[in-house]
């Protein structure tokens, strides 16, 4: 039985339906349910690797909301409508009258006449995000009830305050495909720590989304960094919960030294403290920029003292037989290349650099299996009939 | 007969023919030609919910240029354009070489060498936006006749200075929708008035367009507003004239309460003096910023002193058995929502919003319909056969 | 034997190869490889006249990253990659995380996961653009090789510090309608000449694009500008040695009149020195706006002792039957229109305004065929197939 069969037999047996359903936090679906979307994936993957259109939609929008920058995931989306059919709409504060007051209520509807699919990004606000996309799903649905909308379109989460799924799953699709297996990973140890970076405020989604998943595949997560530089107090419960649940486990250390220590992948990576994401928070609410000004200041100083949390070779030679997987969701802040001091060595970024960026190009699948599987009741039988029609996506 | 075949019917006996003409205002339009663009675009609505695709351009460009804000018309056109198979590309004015002085001519032939509709946002200059996309489409038209355009490109007003037509037409099929069908609007009484709002300079095109279009219908049209907030002269005479040939009438008051008063259906929003805009217009040209920031603190002054001319439930309890159907083409001000004192209360606005969703909902079948009739000769022979060809929309 | 069909042959038996090729310079193309692309964008253009679809792509990106503004060539791209059947993402540094020093290798892996075509307009800084393109290139080469891509996209050069291909593609494309076939060019001449405008900084890759091509048909290319107007000497060399080869002439000349002087073509345009180019590069790197700004003073100083070149009807009459064909590649600089003293006389411009439209027309159809050969392995037999195949690209 070739791959596609094996996907869609899986797919099949899952008895999993995410049909109608949002894409937000990857711990409000169940195991099956993620296996659901990993199959889509590869299945996806394995079409257009034959040259087979999954072009599902002869016409429709799927709107792309970026309240941050975003080049990699912008292009995963793009990528991802495009090979189902639909067209992206960006929905850009700047140029719409959402700047303007217009509540998410209104223009979610408005924007939704002819959509199937919401993907937004909004980390910037800690308890704001995953806030945000609930309340455009809220109003979503209560369009369709009453008759406004002829279709319920499904958010796609592309990244927020909370969790960032479109990551962790291309990650963890990343890791079956290295290692063999999902059984394979069971036991496998994963040290998702912090890292140095010369730049401040970047999200804690990463880190949370990979403690959040990973713990659910029998792995033993550590989690380290320098004191004060914690998660979110829930996400951790998450993790603890899962790895109890598939017989892992979730450690919280502060030395990355230790957390590499036979380590078979390791994901060092910076983000900012989760109290200093509170107080910015408020700061940019508050439109405070001279307290904005001080925190960064001080935050870049204290950054500072863990300026050996970078990922070198020495430290490398820790993990299992010196070979762990590293792993980053890129751009990497790579000593000596993009910056002076960073989160990974010139060289041990290079030895793994094309490992990363195949990491990365698992997640326009990852996306495509996401919208497909909220918006088909039948997921195996649309790529039965995807592989039958024997479309060719490029003519000849 | 069902829906769909009464469309057809009606648009083949109306004798009407949009085929290469440009859409502008619906007072260039025969009543026939209105009639068969809310029929197109009740047709496309039906093959929608029935999961039949309306594609008929396998490729093709559909240009969108926004010279003012739109969240709302920027989607609907997007919708449009999709649901018929072409592709929206923005003329940006700020990444675009237009900023540096370059012809309306030049630039219109240039965008369309495979375009097939210009949709043109242009509403911020009065005696400016009309006068741009005339000459937007006599540019189309001599690059076409000296063939230098394989086609001719239908310009589309997505809101001028004049007129909103895709507003009103789409409001007019919300009508027709409410009451049951365009005959039932005879006598039916419309209070298109004023309304306190904490901004100013709002376009006139929306009560333009409401009393240049309800006229035709026979109805009772009473626009309201307070002194010196009068709109263009000339759509006044407009006005006037449809309603007599309409049987219905016309009338112009300065009580928000007199207009309201066993009114069906009531439109209340906020406008700029038709004298402010053009002062405001020569002060933008002259690029003036310290005589705009005056009129804009003088135009203030004088709205607040009009902040009565709320729509709430008190004003409501005087139309037609308290219950006329309150309209806006959104967003709107809401008191205590989106700002302290607006054009309409809380609850007004609550009763009401889901209708003004819905309203909002006909906006990209109407622009579809606008798009389709100037691109294609026998609009009906082409319903038909994409009702026979029943090509899914979503592939299952 | 119709056009297409003759276009049909000449491909066939042209003896290039295109595949998998980027398109940086013309003149690292064969003969028969120019030849191959000047058929496709005529074939092409014959199919979208008999309403034939040219869809090869069911889905794919074609993503276009301009460093630079651009209004025709942004416009062509899209259509070009429309009626190919490619969806344009575009790659915005403004919004891209390429702004914070993120490496092109990495970034030319991550948009390219899906992707066909990677279009990219570079001219600003002189010694940069080419590079940057080839460093695209060869960062694609590698993630293709490496496995990171399931395809190699191919870049398309929309105009680089060096060379503006598809300008002079279409622009030869244009003279071949115009004169009757690339044989009747032999022996022609043509002045490209520097002109007077106000402004500064206009980029050299028009006219070293119109000397490197142009050269290669046996024309009498002659190059005429103030004294120390210079362009990229290298590129000099090469139209040289195109001269030779092609049995035409090549000729650097002072004066406006005397490369006029029985010319059967003129194009005359601004650029900026050489030597000020690349003293304006070291500025904008160092981001030293006062030196900027000095400079600018003095090239505008210099410019205006040479308001004398200027195409008016008294050096037209000096052409050849005083009728020579007026070339620009659009917006040019019209005395008395756009600008008070400019490139282009107000009455020339006139006279050959709409050649100067259709000259423009051309460039959609040789993007479109830069594309397609690079992409699809034996372009006649995609072109015979999508001839027969008949699928309408307006439906009826």
């Amino acid at each position: 039985m070739d791959n596609f069969k094996k996907n869609i037999e899986v797919i099949k047996n899952g008895k999993a339906n995410l049909y109608g359903k949002d894409f937000l936090l990857t711990w409000d679906k169940s195991a099956a349910e993620l296996e659901m979307i990993m199959h889509v994936a590869e299945a996806l993957k394995n079409l257009n690797a034959e040259n087979i259109s999954t072009k599902c939609f002869e016409t429709g929008l799927a709107v792309s909301q970026f309240r941050d920058n975003s080049t990699r995931t912008r292009f995963s989306f793009a990528s991802a409508a495009n090979m189902l059919g639909l067209t992206v709409q960006d929905l850009d504060e700047g140029k719409s009258q959402i700047a303007h007051g217009e509540t998410v209520r209104e223009t979610s509807n408005m924007i939704s006449f002819l959509t199937e699919i919401i993907g937004i990004r909004d980390d910037m606000y800690l308890g704001a995000g995953h806030t945000y996309m609930k309340e455009v799903a809220d109003s979503l649905e209560e369009g369709f009830k009453e008759g406004v909308l002829p279709q319920r379109p499904a958010v796609v989460n592309l990244q927020c305050d909370v969790d960032h799924p479109t990551q962790s799953m291309a990650d963890l699709l990343h890791l079956k495909n290295y290692f063999g297996s999902l059984e394979n990973l069971k036991g496998k140890k994963i040290a998702m720590t912090w890292a140095y970076s010369p730049s401040y405020g970047k999200p804690l989604s990463v880190p949370q989304g990979i403690i959040g998943l990973m713990t659910r595949y029998g792995m033993e997560v550590e989690l380290a960094y320098p004191e004060g530089y914690d998660l979110i107090p829930d996400v951790l419960k998450v993790a603890e919960k899962n790895a109890k649940a598939s017989g892992g486990s979730f450690k919280v250390a502060n030395s990355m030294e230790d957390a590499f220590k036979n380590a078979d992948i390791v994901y060092p990576k910076s983000w900012a403290p989760y109290s200093v994401m509170e107080t910015r928070t408020k700061l940019l609410y508050a439109n405070d920029k001279d307290g904005l000004k001080d925190l960064e200041k001080s935050c870049l100083t204290n950054n500072a003292k863990f300026k050996n949390w970078e990922c070198d070779a020495e430290k490398m030679k820790l993990s299992k037989n010196g070979e762990a997987l590293y792993m980053h969701c890129l751009p990497a802040d790579i000593s000596g290349v993009s910056c002076k001091e960073g989160e990974v060595s010139k060289d041990v970024f290079e030895k793994y650099r094309i490992e990363t960026y195949k990491e990365a190009g698992f997640k326009p699948y990852i996306i495509a299996a996401m919208m497909l599987t909220s918006r088909f009741n039948d997921p195996a039988a649309l790529l039965n009939m995807m592989k039958e029609r024997n479309l060719k996506r490029i003519l000849g």
